[in-house]
Formats: structure tokens, C-alpha cells, sequence
């Protein structure tokens, strides 16, 4: 997608470098971060300077490929099941994360050049896989649609495009006129700063609301659909994903209103039966505590919000079971919720 | 309630001078903002240095007090006419801020020097009712409960005591053990900054959590019962509050956790005939693009933390409808949200 009428991906690799958008710092400054070994791209995956499912993945696998071309000719084997336990450890959620290091360690232990060409295959298909989801879910807006979405399942959280905002993208490019609502997503607002910003950037309207209006602009009539992403989904359709998304998905079946997910193939995981057995990451305190913004005299600050002392639980996702949910918006098609149909398209 | 060991009220009248405590300035700054004219004292209520329910209705009526003792002797009635309006222009949503101020207008029309002690009435009345509704609703408390709250209505919102947090402070008084989840309550972070205050300063065990984790913790069976306070409660039991009440009620009845609403008999409007009647404040989209908060340095800071240009929707009260909640805890006896059990204690 375009950055001031530039193309950009999230994340590409060229040589024995990983370059990524700094997620850190957008919105309020456009850098690329660069890392030149498997160590400084698992860093980058655990402090989120790339976050996002389809982004980590392509990132964890990047950081597989790199340690291949680290590792010395005599120690291969050990040096690379190392770096596979510490790049899986880095982020626990997110399925494609798993999905890629496994494909890229696989891919390497056949034949060690092979892991790049894998790595680069896995960032390839997930680009093609959320365009493919645009073009599908495009035929669920209609014009004048008002989508509601949580957190970044934009372009900055996969390779290129994304899943939730993929089909906003594409019905934009066909014409239509839509508008989102923007959820800000606290703690760590990556609706008010990420979707935002992407929506802004492609011209698309839209407004920021805090996540605590979503039940209330549902019940006054104003929004027509929902679409968010997905970080991991079980056997049976549960869906793990950023914290509110079950609350978003109660309150859009109360109301009547879709309530759809998007996400590639890669982010099924049939290893879980339900979302029971999906591990939900707690991260620091401190996310909820301390916000992070830009002055008035336009330097950035991190200021404590919350009254002194007082602490905080921060659960980053949850788990909205699949009756919550009308659809899955895949590459493979739109399908429901239920095994039989997920098998379906898994298994073909 | 204690303040660093020191009694304190939200606010009271000494003279012709209302004092209150700032809570613009709260949890980063303690102090007390004189006014000593009505204008000055609907500022106050305007910006917010005075907010929650009951403590408006306090500082409503006496503004108005303070206008009857401003206004010229030959110039009574056109005076405290205009003052009227504009106090009852502050906010629109809270029922006690036009509840006090007829009383204290009805007294001073009467008898000039009736309307300060008919202000001074209001505000006991409300500290009062909250003690009572303390004392009721710690009924509904077991020794270990787990309470979930929004927003804050603890005693800052009131004169004294509070009403959602008045049953907390009485089941501590009679020795159980409680535990609080304090919704964040953004935009304005009253749950993170005020609630979270007030349970530091009475050693109540609390912790804070985003919005965004409210049903997450209810479906993993972390929340016990829930209990927020009100705005303005129509005939039918519909209630006002907070903009996510109604996100917390759809899931607390999803989970089968009790949602109950504190509220005085002064909350309750039974010109509405049920809450689409209700008028909804809408505030400026800079509380959801802007967060205050202290620097590492000690300084206070507004900052930026959404991506610049885009803006925001700001609805500040949204309406519960009757059937999510599960009773209603007033000074007059815990009811049912039905017109036939709120017409009983108000109609005795």
C-alpha cells in the first residue's frame, strides 16, 4: 500500500537484512527499522516495532531464514533448533507466527538456501491471501456500508493489504463510498493510531470512537457490519484476537448486526480444538498505565494516566466463540464458523 | 470521606463562596477551587473541575443559591430567571443538576434567604441517600466478592460516600473482603484516575483494566457482580450512565452476572417515559484525541496519542434499557428497573 504516494510493504527482507515499518512509532513518525540477525528481528517481534498477525509471521519467519545464513557450517543444527525455540517463544497468540517458523525450518533443514526462498514464499502468500480476502469480502459492503473494526487488521498488521481492511480497500478501489468507525483499541490504541492512519493515507473516511460507544452507536442504527482480524482460530471456529473483540461481537449479536472475521487460512489452527486451548498473552501493566503521544510542542512523551500506585491487569486478546460470529472472510472463500466447513477449505 | 487522614466533602458552601475539590486536577494534584460567583460555580460544572452525578446536583444548587444572593433587590426575578437557565445549560444529561436546581429556585422564590438552605438540604440529602445506599447495597456483597465497576461513582461523583462505591466502602467497614475491577472508562479516564484514587486512599484491593477487557473477565469467571451508577433513570428503568454501560450490561447478562445500578431517588425522571427520551451529551472529540497525564519528569503533559488529522466521535452517556439490569439500589430500598416498583418509592 502507498505512504505518501510511495508502495510499501510491512516488512521485506533483501540480503541478510530484515527491513520493517516501525509500528512504534507510527503514527507520529514514518521509519524503517532495520535488522541484520535473527536476534534483533526476535527483538522486534517481542517490543512490537512489527505487530500484527500476517506481519509477525512473515517477520518470524524472516528471522528463521537468518538464522540459517548465521549458523556456521559445522553447528547448523543446533545453532537453527535454538533460534526456532527462541523466535517461537517471542509472542505466544498469534498462529501465523508458528506457522511460518515452521515452514521456513523445514524448508532449511532440507537444504539450508532453501529457508530464504520459503521465508519470502510464506510473506508472498500472505499478501496474496489478504488481497484475495479484499476481493471476497468487497461483496459483503454494499455502497454507503458503515463498517465498524477493532484494533489494526489493516495492511500494517500483514505483509501488504490486511484482512479486516482488505475489503474496505477493495470496495474503495470499486467505487463505493464507505465510512469506518475507527475502535480506539486501549491499551495500546492501535485503532486510533494504525487503522487511522492507514484510513487516512488511502482517503478513506472515518472516525475514531472509544471503544467503550461500540454497543451504543450499534443500538442508535449507525453502523452497518463489522469486520475484525483474527490472531488465531480453533478447530471449531472460536476466534482468538485483540482484547474487545468478544465484547464488540456480544454487543453486534444483540443488535443484529454481521459480525464478520478475516483472516487467511494460515491463522487456523486445527491443533486447537476450541478457544479453551488458545494461550492468551498478559502483557505489562504498564501498557495500560502509561500512554504514549506527541506534545503540543511536537515532541513525543510517555505520560502516566492513571493514578499513581494504582495497578493494572492487561489480557491482549480474547476468545469470542464462534456462534458470536456470522462468517469467516478467508482466501479460500467465506465460510461459517463451524468445523465441517473450515475442514473444507483447509483440507481440500 | 479521608483524604490523606482529613475528612472531606466533594463540595460544600461557606458563605457566599462554594468550594469543591478539582477534579481536573485529580489523581496527579490535590486542590480545592473556590467560586464565588454562580458564572464561575457553572464553569465548573461546564469544565468538568465538578463532575458525577450527585456532586453537579450539589454544585448546581448552589449556584444557584449564589445567584439569589448576588441578585440586586430590585432586580430579583429577572436575575435569578437568567441564572436558572443558564445553570440548568451546564450539561444536559444528569437528572440531579435540574432536580437541585428547582428545589433551590422554588426555596429562593419563596424567600430570598430560603434558597441557601435549601442548597445546603440538597447536598446533605445526597450525601445522605449515598450513606443509605451503601448500607443497602453491602447486603448484595459477600465476604471475597469480586466487584466490577464503570466510571466512577464513588464519592467524588457525590457529596459523600458515593453510590456504586458507597456499598464497597461499607462491606469493608463491616470486614469483608473485596476486591474491585475498575474499568478504565475511557475517554476521560474517571474509572483509571478517580475510582482508582479513591480505593487507593481507602486501602480497598482494586486493579484497573481496559475497557476493552470488561466481558473477557466476566466469561472467565473473574467478576462476581457488577455495580455503576446513573445519570438519569426514566419511568420505565432505563438508565443513563457512562458511555460502555450498556457494552458491560449486554455482557454482564450474557454471563449471568448481576448488573446492579446505585442511584438516589433525585436520579430518577419520571418525565421520561423511557430512556429514548433521554438527552445524550456529545463533548468535544479532543477528550478521545488528547489524554492528560504526568511526564516522567514530574510534569503534566496533554498529549497526542491518535494518528494526526483523523477525528473521533465522542458520545459521553449511553442508555441502558431496564431489561439488562438486575435492580436498582436506591436510598428507599434495592427495586426492580420496572415504572410499577420505581413509582412505589417514589410515590409513597
Amino acid at each position: 500500500m502507498k505512504v505518501s504516494g510511495k508502495d510499501y510493504r510491512t516488512i521485506w527482507m533483501d540480503g541478510r537484512s530484515v527491513y520493517m515499518i516501525d509500528q512504534n512509532l507510527l503514527p507520529f513518525e514514518f521509519k524503517i527499522f532495520r535488522s541484520d540477525d535473527y536476534l534483533t528481528s526476535c527483538r522486534a517481534i517481542r517490543e512490537m516495532t512489527v505487530r500484527g498477525a500476517g506481519a509477525i509471521g512473515a517477520a518470524a519467519g524472516f528471522a528463521m531464514a537468518q538464522a540459517f545464513q548465521m549458523a556456521s557450517p559445522g553447528s547448523v543444527k543446533s545453532f537453527v533448533d535454538k533460534a526456532f525455540q527462541e523466535i517461537i517463544s517471542t509472542r505466544p497468540t498469534a498462529r501465523n507466527l508458528f506457522y511460518a517458523v515452521e515452514r521456513v525450518f523445514k524448508a532449511g533443514t532440507r537444504h539450508t538456501t532453501k529457508a530464504l526462498m520459503e521465508a519470502q514464499a510464506v510473506a508472498d502468500e500472505d499478501a496474496d491471501a489478504s488481497r484475495k480476502i479484499g476481493r471476497l469480502g468487497n461483496r459483503l459492503i454494499k455502497d454507503g456500508s458503515r463498517i465498524e473494526t477493532h484494533c489494526n487488521a489493516g495492511w500494517l498488521a500483514f505483509v501488504d493489504y490486511g484482512t479486516a481492511l482488505s475489503p474496505v480497500y477493495t470496495a474503495q478501489e470499486e467505487g463505493k463510498t464507505v465510512f469506518v468507525w475507527v475502535d480506539e483499541t486501549r491499551p495500546r490504541s492501535q485503532g486510533a493510531r494504525l487503522t487511522a492512519w492507514e484510513l487516512r493515507n488511502q482517503g478513506i473516511p472515518h472516525k475514531i470512537i472509544p471503544d467503550n460507544a461500540g454497543a451504543w452507536i450499534m443500538k442508535k442504527g449507525m453502523v452497518d457490519l463489522m469486520i475484525v482480524g483474527a490472531d488465531r482460530i480453533a478447530a471449531n471456529g472460536d476466534v482468538a484476537n485483540k482484547i474487545g473483540t468478544l465484547e464488540k461481537a456480544i454487543a453486534a449479536r444483540e443488535f443484529g448486526i454481521p459480525f464478520y472475521v478475516a483472516a487467511p487460512t494460515s491463522t487456523f489452527d486445527l491443533t486447537c480444538g476450541s478457544g479453551d486451548e488458545i494461550v492468551i498473552e498478559e502483557r505489562s501493566q504498564d501498557e495500560v498505565l502509561y500512554t504514549h503521544g506527541i506534545s503540543k510542542n511536537g515532541k513525543q512523551d510517555t505520560i502516566l494516566t492513571c493514578s499513581p500506585g494504582s495497578e493494572a491487569f492487561n489480557p491482549a486478546f480474547d476468545v469470542t466463540p464462534a456462534p458470536y460470529i456470522t462468517s469467516i472472510i478467508t482466501e479460500k472463500g467465506i465460510i461459517r464458523p463451524n468445523s465441517k466447513e473450515i475442514n473444507k477449505i483447509l483440507k481440500p
